[in-house]
C-alpha cells in the first residue's frame, strides 16, 4: 500500500471528475481537520491567473485549512468573469466545510484565456466535499485530479523522527506537459503534521523551493499559474518550531527540501518530448546563488539541450552558456565533467581540453540519465539542478497541436 | 554592378582563402586610407574571445584604421596561446600596413576551444595586405571571408545628402549559422566616409545597435565573439559632427540605423533550420526600453516560436511570454494582431479574445514572412524586432552534427 497525502495526520483528500476535462479527474480537494500554518511561493510571471491572486491575498495571514484545484481551465487572462469564478470556488469551499474563506487556497491549471466554467466547478465542489477521506486512495485521486498533459501522477511521502515525535510530510505535483498549447504549468501541494510557526515555515519553503522547483527547467517559460503551497497542521504534537535558530529547524528544512526535490525530479522526468533526464551540478562557486544561476543558464540553453539530444560532448556550448549566466565566470579555472549515472569523464581541465576518449563519452551520452559537473575551483558554493534535452518531438508536440 | 564597402571613399578590402576552412575564403581585411573615428559594441558574454579583448582595449582611443577577421577558428577559450595569436594578427597588420598597432581591430569566428592557427593566419595577412583594393569585387571577397555556416554573404550600401555632401555608408555581417556546434556568432563591420567625432559616433552606434542587432533573435544565445565595429574616416569632407545636438546628427544616426537593420534582417533570414521570418512590434508602451524588452522576451520564447512553426494563432503563449519579460505588463490593456506581410488580424482586444476567423489566421500563418503586433495602449514607447520560428530542423542541425 502506498503512503501519500492522507498518511499525514488530519489530512483528508478527494479527487473527482466534474466534466471540465473529458474522462479524467479534474477537481482536487485537500483538507486539514485543523487550521494549519501555511506558506506559498507563486509565479513570477507578470500575467497572474485569477486563483493565484486570491491565494496570494489569503496567504497574508499565514494560515490555511483547505486547498481546491481544478484542471482543464487555467482561469488566466479571464478578467472579471474569471475573478468571480475563483471567488465562487473559495465561497463554495468555505461554506461546505464551515471554515473561514481566508483559509482556503485556490488554484487552477489548464487552458489560458477560456471562459471559466464557474457553475460546473462550484457544483463539483459542493458535491464532493462530503467525500473527503483519509483513505490513501483518496490521496491518489487528488494527485491525479491536478494533472493536465502529465503522463503520470506525482506523489511523495516521507517521515522522520523529531526528538520522540514522528513527523510526516507528503506532497503531490503536476508538471509542464508541454504538448498542449496554452497549458499552465507547475503546481505542488505539500502537507505535514509538524507544528511550526508560519514565518519560520515561509523561510523553509523559500530555501527548499530555490533548491528544487527553481532549479528545474523544461522549456524556460514560467507560467501564469505556478504555485507551491505547504500546509503544516501541528497534529504531530511536537513543541512548535518558532525560530530558524531552533536546533530542530535544519532537519525539518532538509526533509522538506528532500520532498520538493523528489517532486521536482518527477516533473522533469515527465517533460514530454524529452528523451533525457540531465543533472547539472556546479561546485567551487563563490556562493550558492552564483552556482544556481550557472545551473539555470546552462540547463536552459537551447544549444546545450540540443547537444545533449545529439549525444555530443560539446563543452564549448556549456562554457558559452555559463558566460551568459550574468555572474562572474572565468572559464580558465573550470573543470568540466560529462557522463551518465555511473561514470563521469573529465573533458576540461582548468579551461583546457582534457585528454579523453571522445567515443567513450559519446557512448555514455546515449544513456537516458546524464550528468554535467562543472567545478569553478573558486569557493565553497554549489548548486544542483535538473533538466531535459531539446528534441524534435518537443518542437512537433508544441507546433502541430494547434488550438 | 553592386555597391559595397569599397564604394566608401578611402576604403580598401580583401578576402582570401588561407586554409583554415576548406575551400572557402577565411581571411577578411578592411583598410581605411586615413585613420578613422571608430566605435564598437562587444559581446555581453562573460566568456570573451581573445581578439575581442584586444579590440576592446584598442577602442579606448576612439580611432582605428584597419580591421582583420579570420573565419574557421573563434580564438575563444584558447588561453595564452590564443592571446598571442590575436596579438600576432595585430602586429602583422600594423607592420604590413605601416600603421599603429592600436589602430587595428581584430576579430575571429568559428570553432571555440581549438588551438589558434597563428602561423597560417600571420602568413595569410602578410601575403594578402598587398592585394587590398577598392574594386567592389574585393568588397565582396571580404563579405564572404567572414562567413562560417551562413548560406549567403550579407552586404549593404547606402548614400544620402548631408547638406551639399554625399555621405556613403556600407557594411557587411555574418550571422549565427546554428548548424555547426561551437560556432561563434555575430559580426558586423560598417564603414562610412562621414567626418564625426568618436564620442558622438559611439552614441549613434549604441542607439542603432539597440534598434537592430539587439532586437534580433535566433536561439537566444550570445556568443563569445559578437562584435559590431563602425569606422568613419571623414573623407567625405563634411564639417565634422562634434555633438549629438548638431542638427545633422539625427539624419546620420537614422541612416546608420537603417544600415544596421538591413544587415540584422539578413542575419535572421539566414537563421538555419528556420522556416519563417517574423517581425515583432510592440507599441503603446510607457517607453522604448519597455517595448524592447517585450519584443525580446516574446521573440525568444520557445513556445511562441514553436507555435509560429505550427501556424498556430496561439495568443496565450504570446501574453505569457510578455508576462515573463521582467517589465510591468497588464494584459487587460493589450490589443494583439497576427498576420503576414499584407494582412493583420486582431485576435485580442483589451485582453479579451476578439471575434476572428481562426481558419483565415491559420492560412495567413502559412506565409514565410509573419508579423506580430502588440499594442499596450499605455504610452508612446515602441520597438520592433525580428526573429525566426523554432523548427524540427533546428533541433536536428544542432544535435546530429557532432563535433
Amino acid at each position: 500500500m502506498i503512503k501519500n497525502l492522507t498518511n499525514v495526520r488530519g489530512i483528508q483528500c478527494w479527487g473527482a471528475h466534474i466534466g471540465i476535462k473529458s474522462m479524467r479527474r479534474d477537481l482536487a480537494i485537500i483538507y486539514s481537520e485543523v487550521p494549519a500554518s501555511a506558506a506559498c511561493t507563486f509565479t513570477q510571471n507578470r500575467v497572474v491567473a485569477e486563483p493565484v491572486k486570491i491565494s496570494r491575498e489569503h496567504m497574508k495571514g499565514g494560515k490555511a485549512q483547505a486547498i481546491v484545484c481544478n484542471a482543464g481551465n487555467a482561469n488566466a487572462c479571464t478578467g472579471e468573469q474569471g475573478r468571480r469564478g475563483a471567488e465562487a470556488m473559495v465561497e463554495a469551499m468555505a461554506e461546505s466545510l464551515g471554515i473561514e474563506k481566508e483559509w482556503v487556497l485556490v488554484a487552477s491549471t489548464g487552458l489560458i484565456g477560456e471562459p471559466f466554467p464557474t457553475e460546473e466547478v462550484v457544483k463539483g465542489i459542493k458535491e464532493n466535499v462530503s467525500k473527503l477521506s483519509n483513505d490513501s486512495k483518496a490521496g491518489s485521486f487528488a494527485a491525479n485530479a491536478i494533472l493536465t498533459t502529465d503522463t503520470f501522477a506525482k506523489e511523495g511521502f516521507l517521515d522522520f523522527k523529531l526528538g520522540d515525535t514522528t513527523i510526516n510530510i507528503a506532497g503531490i505535483a503536476k508538471g509542464s506537459g508541454m504538448i498542449h498549447p496554452n497549458m499552465a504549468t507547475m503546481l505542488s501541494f505539500i502537507v505535514s503534521d509538524i507544528a511550526i510557526e508560519p514565518k519560520v515555515l515561509q523561510k523553509a519553503v523559500k530555501k527548499s523551493v530555490d533548491r528544487s522547483f527553481n532549479v528545474i527547467t523544461v522549456d524556460g517559460d514560467t507560467s501564469t499559474n505556478d504555485m507551491v503551497a505547504v500546509l503544516c497542521n501541528g497534529l504531530a504534537g511536537n513543541k512548535p518550531i518558532e525560530s530558524v535558530k531552533d536546533e530542530r529547524y535544519p532537519l525539518f528544512q532538509q526533509k522538506l527540501e528532500e520532498m520538493m526535490i523528489h517532486l521536482a525530479k518527477l516533473i522533469v522526468s515527465d517533460g514530454e518530448g524529452s528523451s533525457k533526464f540531465i543533472e547539472y551540478k556546479v561546485t567551487g562557486a563563490p556562493d550558492e546563488s552564483t552556482a544556481r544561476q550557472l545551473v539555470r543558464a546552462i540547463s536552459d540553453s537551447s544549444l546545450v539541450k540540443t547537444a545533449m539530444f545529439g549525444r555530443d560532448p560539446n563543452w564549448g556550448r556549456i562554457i558559452c552558456a555559463g558566460g551568459n549566466a550574468g555572474v562572474p565566470f572565468d572559464y580558465t579555472t573550470v573543470d568540466l565533467f560529462l557522463g551518465d549515472n555511473d561514470t563521469l569523464v573529465q573533458v576540461l581541465e582548468k579551461g583546457r581540453p582534457a585528454e579523453f576518449d571522445r567515443n567513450k563519452v559519446k557512448r555514455l551520452l546515449r544513456e537516458s540519465h546524464l550528468r554535467v559537473l562543472l567545478n569553478m575551483n573558486g569557493g565553497e558554493g554549489e548548486s544542483v539542478g535538473w533538466g531535459t534535452d531539446l528534441t524534435t518531438d518537443y518542437v512537433l508536440f508544441n507546433s502541430v497541436y494547434t488550438t
